[in-house]
């Protein structure tokens, strides 16, 4: 039982990783999730990754020690049920239980950030510090806390709601429905918001040839733009980058981690937003919180909720035993 | 060895306590700290009150298993340093270690809030719960986190510094150094400042009887004055309790508590602040939290940062054996 499995399932696409038991990936398969076909018939196709990459790999199942999955949405990783999955259209599915059966191997879940999360804490941006907090920047904007190497849960498995943190002066509802959550304006679609209405108002941004419609605007695109000097794309980084600082500000008193990780997909505009990010929490946190406190990005690219995945499941294995 | 000590040292009081291991109270004993006298004479002073506290209980040192201490400030509680105390005017002083020569005993020293909220958490109105968040409203705001019994400390033991956490609109100056921290108006003198900002405005309320100046007003008219239908008064605690929901919608879903219990001084204040505190939450923080969180207020009055001291010295011998 010298191998673990990880399986980040996201609402587009699975990514499917078999790893040594040091965390380290041996080799990893992508298909698209096709969520649409339901939860029956989505686990059977995680059943076969797993034994695709398995077989490419030459090792057995018997060789491997736990598979740990990374849901997105409200699991309970304690019954090893996918609560609410939103983009999978699942609710109440027990998919450590079915997987586990079908395989005759220990599954544990939990949700995709946790796990991308806890991949970085351990073998990514975060490993060299004892308190990671991780931010991901993406369709949403969600958080979750590593101490010594550990998740940090709260009650009901709900900490880690960053996104959802009241940021005064946004008038905006979420889809949560509350006033003014923070995911509204720091998230790639909150970032294209923003971005629609400054078009409005000014007229005047390269981000307008995206399409004659503003509907494809794009994280990445604004990106470009950015590159390019447009005003409109550097204030939107400005302004998400003060926005995500307040959060922040917010969690470290709190917290207080060692390192901030900021990731998702936003994540890859690195500087364009840690620079205003890194000088309006020069105003808002105290010195020697900030002093101590190291502001990176994510190190893996599509990797970090295998890796996390399979190490979950690890450490579920060993505290089982 | 079948009972613990804790002392709860104040800038203006120390009580010291005598408890048997489950953390019930024997006795207590409670004097002038004296801290104009300097460090070694206090913890002479603390020497003396645990000695009288034993005596009066008929209980010897050898039957003490261990002391704990609480200390306002920043405390390194592994190298059992006060690091800085400013109300006490202590620097880098190893008190467990002086207190351990002096008693023959364990000594073992944290923050007064954190031992406060573990006493509460332990012994008090969270000991039904998994994660308590406990916050402290009195000369200034602080926090802590027990989760599963154990306090969270985060890096360089600084977790639980809500009071500086950022309130947008609040343009004044923070004795930290920092614009618009939420203890400037959530605290004793934070609620005094916004009476006498309030009266100058106004000039209409009984709180000027307090005094022909405003310096003497004090939390505690302010909730007199309130009893009597006083428009300022109740302004301030609306005020006060707005802003506390503010600075606990930031937290709650990132700490996911299932009890916050809200202590300190202004506590004391009961449904006059948590009236408006709760109306506030409503807004600003989703239902699936709050349906779920209780809040209270503290369950002692003068003694659960002895109990908490007293625990946590169980705890540090426990996890030493």
């Amino acid at each position: 039982m010298n191998y673990l499995v990880g399986v980040d399932v996201g609402g587009t696409n699975i990514v499917c990783g078999v790893l040594d038991l040091e965390g380290h990936i041996l080799d990893t398969l992508k298909e698209p999730t096709e969520a649409s076909t339901g939860s029956i018939q989505v686990i059977q196709n995680i059943h076969r990754m797993i034994e695709t990459v398995l077989l490419r790999q030459n090792i057995s199942l018997e060789q491997v020690l736990a598979v740990g999955l990374g849901i997105p949405g409200f699991v309970d990783p304690l019954k090893g049920i996918a609560v609410l999955a939103v983009n999978l259209n699942w609710t109440q599915v027990p998919i450590a239980e079915l997987l586990a059966q079908q395989l005759n191997l220990p599954v544990f879940v939990d949700n995709d950030v946790r796990m991308y999360v806890l991949g970085e804490a351990l073998k990514g941006a975060g490993q060299d510090y004892d308190h990671v907090l991780g931010v991901t920047v993406g369709t949403g904007l969600a958080s979750a806390m590593v101490n010594h190497g550990r998740l940090y849960y709260g009650g009901s498995f709900m900490a880690g709601e960053m996104g959802h943190t009241p940021i005064e002066g946004v008038d905006q509802k979420c889809a949560c429905g509350l006033i003014g959550c923070l995911e509204i304006f720091v998230s790639a679609p909150g970032m294209v918001r923003q971005a629609q209405r400054l078009i409005s108002e000014r007229n005047e941004s390269i981000l307008q040839a995206c399409n004659y419609n503003s509907a494809k605007i794009s994280a990445n695109e604004i990106s470009k733009a950015y590159d390019l000097g447009d005003s409109v794309a550097i204030q939107i980084f400005k302004q998400t980058g003060k926005l995500l600082a307040r959060g922040l500000a917010n969690a470290i008193p709190i917290l207080s981690p060692d390192v901030i990780v900021i990731g998702g997909g936003v994540a890859f505009a690195g500087e364009r937003l840690l620079a205003p990010l890194r000088r309006e929490l020069a105003n808002l946190v105290y010195p020697d919180y900030l002093q101590r406190i190291e502001i990176k990005t994510a190190a893996w690219i599509n990797e970090a909720g295998v890796i996390g995945s399979a190490l979950y499941a690890k450490q579920r294995v060993q505290h089982l035993q």
